[in-house]
């Protein structure tokens, strides 16, 4: 049972507190020292791409890699500068970020020799715990089927506004991929169109639906569990994999294996399955390395617009940075400039990899 | 002039040396210590991007940032194990990359759940020097223009064989990128389809082109003189500029004025124009680090179907890896998991900045 509670910071920023149990007792909304940001992002159009591009100068003041010690998203001790967070039995919380690309206050675009709009939308940022350090794994099994409510709440809240189409949780997590915050956390962006990505997958998942009657994804998911050489964890409500025709060498999806379109949708099984998926590959991550894993992990789901789209099918994607435990994954030229990825290893040889690792063996954390 | 003598190694690989002089008295194609390389690359569709990706094991084992005094791209010396290349007067060399991810031999590819394909294609090693260290900004001026009619020359020779249907030129540049070798070189990759960037970007040029009967970069280039806010460099006939719709802080764009579908057909002029851009453009960069400046380049033109595409205009499309001198830019959620950049800079702060740095002063090299 998801409890929450709605707060506002002193310079107009939403604080949401999630709990298992009833939350009170929390009436202030603690506001970091600096100056109000005051977002004025744009979007122009790419003419060659055929997408949009947001610029957000505001954004180069953000907080970089602070001072140890200083975490902005622990909870404020008493006696200490304020951070994000308020002290008290919160277990989840969201909060506008402060240096948002994408403002709910954007209203006007600079003129330009390519056509231009405000840079309307939504930034949160979503803390997983209280523990400075870590990451979902490290969650416990209520806290992890918390948190897959809470991003489902997110994306109904902020896509059922005006003027958003799309809302993708997602999660830089490590250095390697330039998260400049270690604390346990992931971000969710409100988009004012589809964005590209998920627009080519809905594109292809609508097209098979039309032709087949049933899900793109759904189908790929048994074939995958009958060929059973790239599963990771698979329940009969959920399945982790890599896919097939995996673009990074660590790359790991995981799904419903029922086409449910959207988060929100997940049954309590489906989410207590999800949780444990989630918690199985992480720790195998984690153990490639015995550290911390860098990865971009997105949710991606139906669009905002309130249609059913019963071709979409949510699913996780797990974009790892490093191609083998001691090297890098650089996406050069022929990924960055003709969209060609190469993949120095088979899906089946990492998928083999990952289940030697024991994910119930605990990794040394800081 | 270009002159041009054809060797093989005797793993069959074939090597090219390019010189404006006649070359002779180079007989022998060098061949470097290793076991011959079985290159067995194939392609898988990932249905829910619509694209082909490549798997190639083989690259496993590639070169890694060999130990110091071991430039497998430096001429080969008497007495000294043999490089990949031969001393004698060449100025600019092209081999087949020993460890490819596309492969001329291709013929097979195993059978998977979703739809697999031979990984036919080519690539290939442009070496730019003989000189180890530097980069193309560091060429002569005559060796910057024969470069250029070595990339037009495979981009044709390699776009003529059956079933090659795009070629792409690119570099990636500097450790960031995760390059392996320090010494000045390129690559060239052979795609058996027209990949899905250039593919967009075309698509785009197309139809731009059906209902203006103009050139969609043709007349970008020409508000951008107009405005003339991001050019960095031009000539009557070729320019240079941070495009108004730059996704990456320092991206920038050199293309002839005029819409030339393929770096073929330049004329000599172009030609010495486009070196000029390219010089200053990247002594530029070199300035903002007063380092060597890390860069993924590609150059897009027409596909090598045959056909003329009046639409198509080439183009160098250059993605550092730097947001400032002292900050990487990361590609995260936003652009990985959903295709939407968020560029922190405007791009007329940017060609602010690069134009700032006078090109003329040389940079200090290793």
């Amino acid at each position: 049972m998801m409890h929450r509670q709605r707060l506002k910071k002193s310079d107009g920023r939403q604080l949401l507190l999630y709990s298992t149990e009833p939350l009170d007792g929390i009436t202030e909304a603690p506001q970091p020292a600096g100056e109000q940001v005051h977002a004025n992002s744009h979007l122009r159009w790419h003419p060659l791409r055929a997408e949009w591009v947001a610029y957000a100068q505001h954004r180069q003041e953000r907080t970089f890699l602070p001072p140890a010690g200083w975490d902005p998203l622990a909870p404020t001790r008493p006696g200490h500068e304020p951070t994000e967070l308020p002290a008290g039995s919160w277990h989840v919380a969201v909060f506008e970020n402060r240096f948002p690309s994408l403002d709910r206050n954007a209203q006007q675009a600079p003129e330009s020799i390519v056509q231009t709009a405000p840079g309307y939308g939504e930034c949160e940022v979503v803390v997983y715990t209280q523990a400075p350090t870590g990451g979902l794994a490290d969650l416990a099994p209520d806290d992890l089927e918390l948190l897959i409510e809470v991003w489902a709440d997110r994306i109904e809240e902020l896509g059922a506004r005006d003027g958003i189409e799309y809302v993708m949780p997602f999660e830089n997590r490590g250095v390697e991929v330039g998260a400049t915050l270690q604390h346990p956390h992931g971000q969710i962006y409100a988009y004012p169109f589809v964005p590209p990505i998920p627009a080519r997958e809905l594109a292809e998942q609508l097209a098979y639906h039309e032709t087949h009657g049933r899900g793109l994804l759904e189908d790929l998911i048994e074939a995958e569990m009958v060929e059973n050489s790239r599963v990771l964890f698979a329940t009969d409500t959920i399945a982790a994999f890599v896919p097939a025709f995996a673009r990074y060498p660590y790359e790991v999806w995981i799904a419903p294996r029922a086409p449910v379109p959207a988060l929100s949708e997940l049954d309590s099984r489906q989410r207590a399955d999800l949780g444990c998926a989630l918690r199985d590959v992480l720790r195998r991550y984690d153990a490639v390395r015995g550290a911390p894993f860098p990865y971009v992990m997105v949710i991606h789901q139906r669009p905002t617009d309130g249609a059913p789209h019963p071709e979409a099918h949510v699913h996780f994607e797990f974009y790892p940075q490093y191609r083998s435990p001691e090297r890098l994954k650089f996406l050069a030229g022929t990924e960055i400039g003709a969209g060609m990825f190469t993949n120095d290893a088979l899906p089946e040889a990492k998928a083999a990899e990952l289940l030697a690792h024991d994910p119930a063996t605990q990794v040394a954390r800081r």
